[in-house]
């Protein structure tokens, strides 16, 4: 059928003979075999295992009846996770609008006003709530969070201690990941029941973990623990219940240095763990520390206030092995909904949904005592935690009879969590299970509770700012939403053709899924029996994810690439020291490669050794070969990225790997460029031992305008023990039959399990012959795109025949030094023509990296080449003095609508060229909402929430 | 809870104390019960029926649960209604996206060009695909398109003749229509077997009517029969299925005058019969008697194309007893999502649909055969009919148990029907229900049809505009349908305040089950069984609307305003008859109101007799009394709108029912302005026998950009005999016990059966307080706009305390007079402010109507008053000579971006004010695509298919 979904994917579908032909080839498969190294290319029947493709509306029945097979109950696990209602408004308008989802995260700030207003009311809530100065705009999830927070009170504590102190009370998962997290970069955890035993005086400790409420839903107050752990000079990290915060005492104003949490509740479904937005605030001193993204309020060239990424010179991938943070991504999609939620309700709303949420909880506990249970804490927001004598596992079973999930916490004990979804039917039959009568709980339940402490009530204001006050309606909220995702661009205006980040088509049946009562109404802990849906969806992905990539296992816990590269590396490091190869910690690594790269090894534990590339930008066999000879017994890994960040196919990378494993090493291959590889070669078989794969890029997950990323990790059967592995799993046994034991990497058991649908439908609909055609056709379009750019910019970087991978990068040095115009200028500039500018300056300074994708079609490509030169010629014209270097089109870039209607013209080009440089604009024209930004300003100047209405007038 | 759906869905629910106090009453309550007359004020006990508020969620769960009483199995049954794969791309862009749905109808063309250039496609896929000249932009559906069919043939018929032929071969739902509707006109309907005997030479008859294939499936060749026709002066009605056409010849070429028909199959989902676009198309000559809206292209003041509906004048609405139709909406968004799925395949791809149709169907066909069934046509396109003497009930039954629903057309014969969604596992589960084996029907699944006649084998080309070549790929269907969306001015972006038109809030929770395959993907004739969800959902909103507006009986029938008002004088029709009273034709119409109504009596066989209007716009009881007393037993009905159309409550209206009562009439009230009355007075309390409601109006449902429209007809006990049945419908019974006898009025039973749940959820999380706030509000904001604007415009009608209803008609003649700035130099300027302006010229002309609704906010409500406050200055500044009365910022609006940026400006004002009059439209400034655009020019140049792409360079 000629709907099939390959045709609808791949926008050169139908041209892609004649481009192939204008490359000299035949067709785009010929161009592929041209470029991939021969001794690499692996034969079609090695796909023969993955299913053939489906049309959508097969792939839609398919995922219909893996749907049916996950049960929607009431979660009543708590544990961190608690159902929520999402306001329709927001499900509609953002999550499941391509406005939203498709776009990118906001490197380019003049074109992300909208997503960065978003994050921005993110921080501010984030920061009011904590009652801290400065927010980051959201971490990967919880668990990470307080890892995180960790690590920044490592680096900020005056305690040359080793030791960190963490609750007794913090969620489980939680626990697991820092144990997990913390032997790798040697720092000792001692647990420590704050609330029985404040620290003594004379601790050594660099910091503590403090969880509030406590994973048993306990209220205490903390202020004398984190008293004490401050004046030895620790820093005490608190992760806190956001909602609880409506109505208890800040962890600021308590004397935290650092909260963390998440902010699933704020309107973000469950999704069987994920994604959601965690988050991170910092008193004031330690924003510098703050790992991940800020957003922070600057000025652009008109002196207007503009949003943009504050600090980024600090951001990860830049520091390289100096990184104190692996993070490079946030999860921004989910960051605008929690934050939106947070602008509907706006503070009275939450405020009424939390006390709704504790006087049920309090209700209920009194019902639950009336049955002669027995509470464990009195004190409580929204968990109530029953002693019930060897009953414990018969009440959760009569509990899920009747539809509700309960925490078996032991024998004897069992956890209950009341949400805003919480009904008073929900409570009886809890109070049932526990053998009481119905009606029992519902006396108080729209009253008061009588569980939260008077001394903790929360008296100060949050959420003070306009933006939470007025969008009450939802035809406000809906016009606030559209008004935001005006003044953005992504993947629905046009091609944001970015090297290295895969910027291809979403498709909305990939998406559809998603939103999905049966996908996104469930726990991460509910029990194996309810999930079975979601478990054969996750056997079936990693075993297609093991066929493509070569290798046996795979894992889809990490919920970012970085976490999928840490998660690789661990596992190197457990195979290692499982041998008893203590000492091999020398991680090499080339120097194009991608700073996370450094960072990661770095928090595995591992120090980096960087190896030389050469000029033609592949890594120098003979600096390798040296370098494995000098760190010999040391020698952990290698880190490259295939084909490499440059973009090109090198032709040496079986005898790259074959070295390493010779010296005792093992290979990590990156996944960042898997995309054109897919179908055509197998990291597996080039030697590879680990990789991690980026579902966000290869395999269709949108980037959400920033996150989520899901970032899978997959490894030879040798490393399989040592992937990661989850206490609350509900399923230890992997694809392939095998069990992962290498410790938590995400707080949930399968990271963000609620996105892997799509790109479940994405290999289901294309098959693996539309796969390897998705492939071919990257690769072409990038060729394609070289081959008539060349002539205007050096294409810096080619492999065999002249070709490159599915990116190539653009030299634009010659051209700044020609004419003094700057790469810079030229990405603003490409604003000015419709286009989200290339990745800028990586891997090679004064260059632009291009990825077409095989989603764009001719035309697009063409609009994009032929903006490209026409820019060409305008910086010809500046270098040739017929514009001034301080004013002329490209310097000026980007024009916004008023720059070039109010007031005088008085610039040495016409407005018309300045917004419509070519004729096609007319008809659709983006506007960027703001004119260049001044990043440096902003940092020099550095604030973080909300500005006042005013600093707009 | 703060989160109650009230708060969301009223704009000033926080603000309406404040806001009544500026009026001088103590909150909207007061308001309203200041304007109301005392006598008509229902106690509030009067909806104690009515369930109370459900929040959102609830409503969701209640709406899951209704969901789950319909049975989603794979619908055979045929008779224009086929299962059909909505493009995810579509139903996410289109079906989901406001804004798409929450767009007006198209009469400010400069600010809906997205939507006229989709209607435009969507004219050329028609006038395509049928062969002839010009189509028009759709039609409520098949069965009243083929009855506008007949009433075109008779106005362009040169034969005086009574008589119309109908095809025997005609699907039932229109032979039932033809006759109902052609009795109240006095035509004489004959139905005749066209395939066996062609009409003789000596036939006197206006037209004929030929269903092609036929409903039972068969083709044939019905050149014979049309030239026969045509010879006799007639002119030849031919309903044809789209799909059929891409494969066979088309009315066009076969000699067909009209073609009509319905584009649900084109990705429209069935949902239990609607909404889905019928279309129309006519031979040159007729265009100019099409009836319903008509795209066509003009240009702009630049000289460019710009599209806007054609012959505007020529629109029953201004035609009133003169019309030749009572349509007055369409199906636009029904449409636009046809027409994006035939842009989306484009030709071939809808061939190849058609050819995988008709080849599974063949085989299906020789599989029946072989099975010992006897076929009852050998030629068919996708619909089998099948001999199994005696046997039909039991094999029908039989498929139904394996999930599939056959026709039983009687005890001998089945229909099985083929869609694109038809699986070889359908084709098995069906010759297994006639005892046949799985397997019989693949062989030939794949391959072609035998039976489809060579002689009928279509060889034209269709769909050759570049636009149906050019969108192949899911980006750029994306792309293309956000910049649409973009150069649209919906509710997403701000106010739309026409009078009359209720443009109110569409709330994503009332929208969200209609995309749910439970309601989406039901056959409207599927077994009661299949159905309960939907039954039961239809009862409920019966008895709700019942008691919302006094009446006993509802019926949810008619798919738009206008056909519920055609019932509703046709019951009127019928009781008159019933009793004896033949002459009762006599239908009194104030002078003020909507043409519609006049146009409906007409077709409802009654003559119109106009009733004037008093200086304060009320009907003048003494000339009432005086043409009441003139026709006397004449008398059949007065037609009034309340509040009235000038927006006031009349006083007077009790005795105004009251005289019509004593005199015998009945009284018809329209209910396109019950948004000012609901929950405070009823149109059954106040005399009225019978009315429509508009459900795109006062419930909720969203006016789609000029439809889909949901009109129920709603009457006292005495009329419900005559409200609208239907042969096919699933149960006879409705709501309060009733049983209605009076024809049908729409194809399917329910008429637009899958938007039913936007107004059932819209009543129940309001509930009767909510509602009646809604109203208090409504009107609040009218009165809030009208005190404000008063000085600066007059306020043309009021009623008690100087009060409005829920809207304001602003009186701009006395600014015209001093200036000559006109009412659409203003609506044209508000444009440049970001508005939609409000209702032009009627019911008074050189008036704007203002309608805020409820939903709008008090910032948006000022931000419009200063805008017209503004306009206003800029008028007197054009009167006083600043600027010449040819060359202003008002008579050149709206401005476009570029007619501001490019060239030299010789305006006598600044670029800033052309665009940016007031600040606020910095941050957020709407542009639109086209600069005002000439109606005379395209009305003399009548184009109504796609452009070449050329016109635009």
């Amino acid at each position: 059928m000629s709907d099939a979904f390959r045709s609808r994917h791949i926008g050169t579908a139908g041209d892609s003979a004649r481009l192939a032909q204008a490359l000299g080839y035949a067709d785009a498969d010929a161009v592929v075999r041209a470029a991939v190294p021969v001794a690499i290319l692996t034969p079609r029947e090695t796909l023969a295992a993955l299913p053939s493709a489906a049309t959508e509306q097969e792939t839609l029945a398919e995922l219909r009846g893996l749907a049916a097979r996950n049960r929607v109950l009431r979660p009543m696990i708590g544990l961190g996770y608690y159902d929520t209602n999402t306001p329709s408004v927001i499900a509609r308008n953002v999550f499941e609008n391509p406005s939203w989802y498709t776009a990118y995260t906001p490197y380019q700030p003049e074109i992300s006003q909208g997503r960065l207003e978003a994050l921005i009311n993110f921080q501010t809530m984030v920061a009011d709530l904590t009652g801290l100065d400065t927010a980051n705009a959201s971490m990967l999830d919880e668990s990470t969070a307080v890892v995180e927070g960790m690590l920044l009170a490592r680096r900020a504590s005056k305690s040359r201690s080793t030791v960190f102190l963490v609750d007794a009370d913090a969620l489980p998962q939680t626990k697991s990941l820092l144990a997990h997290r913390a032997a790798a970069v040697g720092i000792d955890l001692h647990e420590t029941s704050f609330d029985q035993s404040p620290p003594p005086a004379d601790i050594d400790v660099f910091g503590a973990f403090i969880q509030y409420p406590g994973a048993s839903g306990r209220v205490w107050d903390p202020t004398e623990a984190i008293a004490a752990v401050q004046a030895a000079g620790g820093k005490v990290v608190v992760a806190a219940d956001l909602l609880a915060l409506t109505l208890l005492r800040s962890p600021g104003s308590l004397g935290a240095d650092v909260a963390v949490g998440t902010t699933q509740r704020f309107g973000v479904p469950l999704g069987f763990g994920g994604p959601h937005a965690g988050y991170m605030a910092v008193r004031a001193g330690l924003e510098r520390q703050l790992p991940g993204r800020l957003v922070g309020v600057s000025q652009d060239a008109a002196g207007h206030p503009a949003y943009r990424l504050s600090l980024q010179t600090r951001e990860q991938h830049i520091r390289r092995e100096k990184a104190t943070s692996n993070i490079c991504t946030a999860q921004v999609l989910l960051a605008v909904m929690a934050s939106m939620y947070a602008v509907y309700h706006g503070p009275d709303g939450l405020r009424e949904i939390a006390r709704a949420v504790a006087a049920r909880a309090s209700s209920l506990a009194d019902a639950l005592t009336s049955t002669g249970a027995e509470l464990v804490h009195d004190a409580f927001f929204d968990t109530v935690r029953v002693r019930v004598p060897g009953r414990a596992a018969a009440i959760v079973a009569d509990a899920h009879g009747r539809g509700i999930q309960l925490l078996l916490v032991d024998d004897d004990t069992v956890g209950v969590s009341v949400d805003e979804t919480t009904t008073a039917a929900d409570l009886d039959a809890v109070v049932q299970a526990f053998g009481g009568a119905a009606g029992a709980a519902r006396a108080g339940a729209l009253g008061v509770s009588a569980h939260l402490p008077a001394s903790l009530s929360r008296i100060d204001e949050f959420l003070t700012h306009e933006v939470f006050h007025a969008h009450r309606s939802e035809t406000q909220m809906m016009r606030y939403l559209k008004s935001l995702a005006d003044r953005d661009y992504a993947l629905d205006r046009g091609m944001i053709p970015l090297g290295s980040c895969t910027m291809k088509l979403n498709a909305a049946t990939e998406m559809a899924a998603v939103s999905w009562p049966e996908f996104a109404k469930i726990h991460p802990f509910a029990p194996a029996e309810d999930v079975e849906g979601y478990l054969e969806l996750v056997t079936q992905l990693e075993g297609w994810l093991a066929e493509l990539t070569g290798y046996d296992a795979v894992s889809l816990q990490p919920n970012a690439g970085s976490q999928g590269e840490l998660a690789g590396l661990l596992a190197i490091r457990g195979y290692h020291l499982s041998r008893g190869d203590l000492s091999r910690t020398v991680c090499l690594i080339p120097s194009s490669a991608h700073g996370t790269n450094a960072a990661s090894a770095v928090l595995a534990g591992m120090s980096v050794v960087v190896v030389a590339c050469d000029d033609a930008g592949n890594v120098d066999l003979d600096d390798l070969r040296a370098k494995i000879a000098l760190h010999a017994d040391a020698l952990s890994a290698l880190m490259i990225t295939y084909p490499s960040t440059h973009g090109v196919y090198e032709h040496d990378v079986l005898a790259i790997t074959q070295a390493v494993h010779d010296a005792g090493g093992q290979v990590y291959i990156d996944g960042a460029n898997l995309n054109a590889l897919l179908g055509f070669a197998r990291f597996g078989d080039l030697g590879g031992d680990v990789s991690h794969l980026n579902l966000h890029k290869t395999f269709a997950i949108p980037h959400g305008g920033g996150g989520p990323g899901v970032g899978p990790v997959a490894a030879k059967a040798h490393l399989a023990p040592f992937l990661p592995s989850h206490d609350q799993a509900q399923r230890h046994e992997h694809a392939g039959g095998f069990t992962f034991d290498g410790g938590a990497i995400s707080a949930a058991p399968y990271g963000s399990a609620s996105i892997l649908p799509i790109s479940w439908a994405y290999v289901r609909m294309l098959g693996p012959e539309g796969l390897r055609d998705a492939t071919s056709h990257a690769v072409l379009a990038a060729n394609y795109v070289a081959q008539r750019l060349r002539a205007h910019y050096p294409v810096l970087y080619t492999g065999a025949n002249g070709l490159v991978a599915h990116e190539c990068i653009l030299d634009l040095r010659p051209l700044r030094d020609e004419t003094g115009v700057t790469v810079d200028d030229v990405a603003k500039r490409l604003i000015d023509y419709g286009f989200h500018a290339p990745t800028m300056s990586f891997p090679v300074a004064g260059t632009l990296m291009v990825e077409p994708t095989e989603s764009e079609d001719v035309a697009e490509l063409d609009r994009f080449i032929e903006a490209m030169i026409s820019i060409k010629a305008e910086a010809i014209a500046v270098g040739a003095g017929e514009w001034p270097a301080d004013d002329n089109p490209l310097v000026n870039a980007p024009h916004t609508a008023q720059a070039v209607i109010a007031g005088e013209w008085e610039h040495p080009y016409s407005r018309e060229l300045a917004v419509y440089p070519v004729a096609s604009l007319v008809r659709g024209k983006y506007w960027p909402p703001v004119r260049r930004i001044d990043n440096a300003f902003g940092d020099r100047n550095l604030v973080c929430a909300c500005p006042p209405v005013e600093a707009f007038a």
